[in-house]
């Protein structure tokens, strides 16, 4: 028999179809293809992008010449724009403002055919780090109460470029749903004192059925109530409500515990299309006891349909109790 | 410059991209095409559905024949099952139960070659008496709290078959999404003491650049902070919270608006998948004075990538006042 199942954060419920039990192969996975052409995020080509805001390399290394490892360049075509003031006004019983915010992209690797589960470890520190420094330098923006990181790979994941890479969005506004997931905590903090988050580390650690990984800092599991097959969260252990607090043995942590999750999934999945996204507490505020910052890992394998969209309602094939274990079945080097 | 606008029901900012200001032609539309083979939903086919549950037709039909106009029956791969006990329970600090519900297909057509758009209005009509009459059977079922009514129209929307039909899912719980909404109106009338969705009808016939068509009864219109181009909301004129509540001449104005609504679209968007979702009270509460029924209808032109996903926050690169009238421009029959 399917199965109801409540988001103990927002409260939302999702549908386990249990029967349809989907395994990896069920999927028919759309593997995404290298097309080739000319591309503006590789080595050599770093005058084709706006002048970067963000590079590692070599000391006396030229601003926007080769020779990076990660780099930060504010988006092309940005859904914002970065100069000018709010202007917050009423239009009736409507509300608005002007569109500022910042946009940019983080060119994970000079490497076109590089892919993040095949990056090294010490790589995908400089990612994380690269994502920390941008959010600390634009947290000085007063205009700015939000900073969201995420990735899309793959076209049917909205990804306009092959190259791999991530995006920043500094928002004037705390985005809809990290308000909900911030109200949801509080809400259970409230009633019991606790981080729901830690309360969910702490039952997944015993009951031991959807945990993909761990190790000393980090956890990698499969949500109780997923929206989608495969949905996978990167959590710290150790209570803490904001990513850019992460000190360097929590960076070499995260890292292990998501990379090691992504080699998973690309190992059970290949070359699946999927987005991530950097859920923190919203710009200067202090230490949230009841907010833990996170990753969010959706594979795209499912399509959100009329159902999905009216009601908020998702309909899952694969109950995460069996994703996990696939997941950790898996054989990576 | 782009645009934040504030959704004034639940609260969710959206980016209204001017500049990008797309048009019905800058959009590629993946029109849906007819594939042809074997269809359980086409006149002749009865026998290999499950037995209807409904059926239009004409005095003395035998059911699960042909002669139908309207038939509904039970999804053969339904997402929820309708025997059993709900059973509600906890594991640790998580929420379950079983997934009781029904979930239903009403065929809107005998011929596998129409399309809404294109259909009389007598005919639509009766898809709406449809809709009405199982929602006020299955309301008996003391199980179910919500029904929700949607149609998926096109692979890119999530339509498996491509015989012109609708979904319905009586749910033993409130979605997410609608209890959002309810709160959020709710919330409003408590400071106005008035209907937020009668609040929006009354300015958008004052300002009239965001209205594709109107009559006596219900009204067509862009929302102010829509999630995806040319979205469009029908509503009914005079407040009502429930749908099944509606009179005949109601049903009368609800087609002539709607369907013209759907003409349109299809005039401007040829052939493009879309959802559509009703939204109405949850079962057996008395009338509300601050929820609004009404339908929400969206094209799919874009893609939900982790921004989206990650944040609920939503690019949309065609500013309603536009798409608004582009459809109101379009020339139909």
């Amino acid at each position: 028999m399917p199965e109801f199942r409540r988001d103990p954060i927002i409260g939302r419920w999702v549908i386990i179809a249990k029967e349809r039990g989907k395994r990896p192969s069920d999927f028919v996975i759309q593997p995404e293809r290298r097309v080739g052409g000319f591309c503006p995020l590789c080595q050599g080509n770093e005058n084709t992008t706006p002048p970067e805001v963000l590079a590692y390399g070599p000391p006396g290394r030229v601003p926007n010449t080769p020779g990076w490892t990660v780099r930060v360049v504010p988006n092309k075509f940005p859904a914002l724009v970065i100069e000018g003031d709010l202007d917050k006004q009423g239009e009736g019983i409507y509300d608005k403002m002007n569109g500022i915010g910042a946009h940019e992209v983080i060119v994970e690797t000079p490497d076109h055919d590089q892919t993040l589960a095949g990056m090294p470890h010490d790589h995908v520190v400089q990612i994380f780090h690269a994502y920390r420094d941008r959010m600390v330098d634009l947290e000085r923006d007063q205009r700015f109460r939000y900073i969201m990181v995420f990735k899309n790979f793959g076209r049917a994941a909205g990804a306009s470029l092959e190259h791999s890479h991530s995006q920043l969005i500094a928002l004037p506004v705390v985005p809809h749903r990290m308000q909900e997931e911030i109200n949801g905590t509080r809400k259970y903090y409230d009633y019991k004192e606790r981080c729901v988050y830690c309360d969910i580390i702490r039952q997944e650690r015993s009951q031991n059925v959807r945990v993909v990984c761990e190790n000393e800092g980090f956890i990698a599991i499969c949500p109780y109530a997923p929206l989608a097959p495969f949905e996978t969260w990167v959590l710290p252990k150790r209570h803490a409500s904001s990513f850019p607090s992460l000190d360097e043995p929590g960076f070499q942590a995260l890292t292990g515990v998501f990379l090691e999750t992504m080699r998973r999934l690309d190992r059970a999945l290949p070359r699946v299309p999927y987005n991530y996204m950097l859920h923190t507490a919203p710009l200067r505020t202090p230490p949230m006891e009841h907010y833990h910052w996170h990753i969010e890992i959706v594979p795209k394998l499912t399509m959100i349909a009329g159902f999905e969209w009216g009601t908020g309602f998702y309909i899952n094939p694969t109950p995460p109790e069996e994703a996990a274990r696939y997941l950790r079945e898996m054989e990576i080097d």
